[in-house]
């Protein structure tokens, strides 16, 4: 594996795909926010948009059903004029029993630029990496378990943007850790940016105990995982994804790891509360803490589209 | 009620928000029209678009599916070279059980500029906009049974192109009243605009008999209804929104109130003829009305995408 | 008949519409192969968008679900400069109990430039050039089994870039012809653009006997059907459209019909094998064959994006 290169990056080191944060140089991530960060004044300007991807076609190829996901995506796109076609893939060539490379070869075809990927399947979006034409790049729009990367990028940012400097952090992730690509891709990012106290919590069926191999600190007890804390992560209950009973209820849930003011007093005082969304207000987070002052959910989302312009933009700009 | 300001103006009187019609200044009213009647020649041009709303962001909110009313927004958008973002919500977040204003504050962070909201419930449009980051300008392109304000501005323009004077008409407004938010804002539009004699036309289970506080005339008899009018509205038999039995038969209810060639005599000669589509052929009007001289069901379509254009370059135009 | 101008055509013998390859000149067809060729060039540069249509409103009307070719005349649209609006219209109005001639009149009062349509039901998108306003040109996307003229261009520029010179060539349609919109096209432009030797290859219950009336040598015998055929168009077998039992089994055709190594070996020796799309391997292809050297499936796909432009292109620079 050390000798095999880095498939998201090309000879050069530069980023060509966005499949996952693991295995990134520090440098790529650094670079990816501070670009971000230029957008973010784009976003507020009376036009917002600016041409870096003029005449570029981006597919949105949602495997999976995800209209917030596909709705940021697009318009960081359209943000760098680009056209943008959305393919309601699951309702398509798909039923028709066409394979997914025969699809991506079909796409590529048509000079296609980007594909933006979302997939039930872990592995999906490498897949499409690997064997569409070299002019194309992929962006992971999350896979299955494996990765969110471009969540978890935007998390990265907003972390810098609240507290500056990564080497003096305690973050905790909380809540169903092992359905969620987004743990995992915050974990790494954490990981790759110096954050020296990363702590996973939850109850031993949501947490896998092999984080532990990566430098996280594993807590089952939320008092204990949060306590100091500067950044805490809540996860979104993924309870379309949860097969059987590792849960007793959403109510006890709530109970032992949901976000109430008592317990986010165990944090720092500055302590920042983050979330992916779509919130579920009294299962994972109580409401004053969703709403309260600690609360960047929606700046998370405002750096989000920032974060997906310069991801698109960063890409396009380095050759395979 | 007198000393709270109108949510849909700021402090200096102007536009910023469409939810309804009523409570509008005549001189707002005035206004659209007027800059309706500037984009109608945008519209005629070779190259239709005007840069108005370039690199503003238009979400399309349609939490109650309406392709038809959806393409007016979208093609108006676009003529104005705004980006247009469709969201269909009925499939996305609510299913997730988020609630609407999480929706919208998360839209919101992504920099939207306008929301075009389509909602089964009465009042939500106003909800959105009481709610939403003050850069934000929402248009209600109907609510439940409350207000269809874009649909009664168009029809404001359609009289105004073909009569000039509001205040000599008769207009009868016949059909289904008591379940048409059209209906209610035309009423309201007829009556800000100064006409003096505004005709309510149905059965008794159809028109609500408070109309009459408003200045309207209920007629339970078609042939008294449209006696003499200069402007006959049809209405769309919401067929779809009606519950238990308030009429017979779709046939017993044409031959009453159905606009046949026959019943069109009795109204004034150069009287025109109104539907806000889609038509029932044979249910509320009879083609040979639908298709003839008198009808100007396509011009009402054609003004519309211009009264569109004019409500969201004005709204865009004016800060919170 | 032949008094009758052919409805695609203007008085000046121009193209206003694209219905039916049948019936076209010759020079109308020469004309769409050399515009699309300068297209090709335009998609490989770095902006792909040329200003042709800028301002224009292309609709597309999908009576009829089909992902794959609305996308690819979407971003032909779009590399036009064109706005596209995407209509469901199996979603819409049509469920209100619209007639197809008032959805058409209401899209064109909303100054629609061109109608994209695709239908179940042969002889729709005539019936919509008839009805429309003169300003609309229609594109035929796909009508029943009746006409996919776009298809049949791609086709054929696909043969002359491989091939040069029609007049010389061996063509072989294979598989299930009688069902096969695409068929139906390519036989007529390969007729009008001079191929003296066409082929219609497939079982008896899938061939239809009255092709011999338009020149086309009807084979039974795949051997016979193939032998020294310069360019193979394989067909995609429409499991979808079949009723009842003319077919003995997927697996069955395969063994007679599906386009192996071996069968290929009995074609000229630089033979091309096209296939419309989306393949079925191991039904009517082998995957070796799909993939391998003779195959220009792919390039088939690059090039109706610039067949689309040069369709789109032409018939809108051509007044009524």
């Amino acid at each position: 594996m050390l000798h095999r290169r880095n498939p998201q990056l090309n000879a050069n080191g530069e980023l060509i795909h966005l499949l996952s944060i693991e295995g990134l140089p520090q440098a790529v991530l650094t670079q990816i926010l501070d670009t971000a960060s230029t957008f973010l004044s784009v976003n507020d300007r009376e036009v917002k948009k600016v041409p870096l991807l003029r005449g570029k076609s981006v597919f949105n190829l949602f495997f999976e059903n995800s209209t917030r996901t596909r709705t940021t995506f697009e318009i960081a796109a359209k943000r760098l004029s680009a056209d943008v076609i959305n393919l309601d893939i699951a309702k398509s060539s798909a039923s028709k029993g066409e394979s997914l490379l025969d699809t991506i070869a079909n796409l590529s075809a048509m000079h296609a630029d980007m594909f933006v990927v979302r997939h039930s399947e872990s592995g999906a979006p490498h897949l499409i990496a690997q064997h569409c034409a070299p002019h194309v790049h992929v962006v992971n729009a999350g896979d299955g378990r494996h990765a969110h990367p471009t969540q978890g990028l935007l998390d990265m940012y907003t972390i810098r943007h609240f507290k500056r400097d990564f080497t003096q952090l305690s973050v905790a992730v909380v809540g169903d850790i092992v359905h969620s690509r987004v743990a995992r891709s915050d974990i790494h990012g954490l990981s790759i940016l110096g954050v020296p106290d990363i702590r996973a919590v939850g109850p031993k069926t949501l947490v896998p105990s092999d984080l532990r191999e990566m430098g996280v600190r594993v807590c089952h007890d939320m008092a204990e995982g949060i306590r100091g804390a500067d950044v805490i992560i809540m996860l979104r209950l993924q309870n379309e994804r949860m097969s059987g009973a590792l849960l007793p209820s959403a109510s006890e849930f709530y109970k032992s790891y949901g976000l109430t003011p008592h317990k986010l007093a165990l944090a720092s005082p500055d302590a920042i509360v983050m979330h992916p969304g779509p919130i579920n207000r009294g299962v994972e987070i109580d409401s004053t803490v969703a709403d309260g002052r600690q609360s960047v959910i929606l700046p998370q989302v405002t750096f989000g589209i920032a974060v997906r312009m310069a991801v698109m933009s960063t890409i396009a700009g380095n050759a395979a």
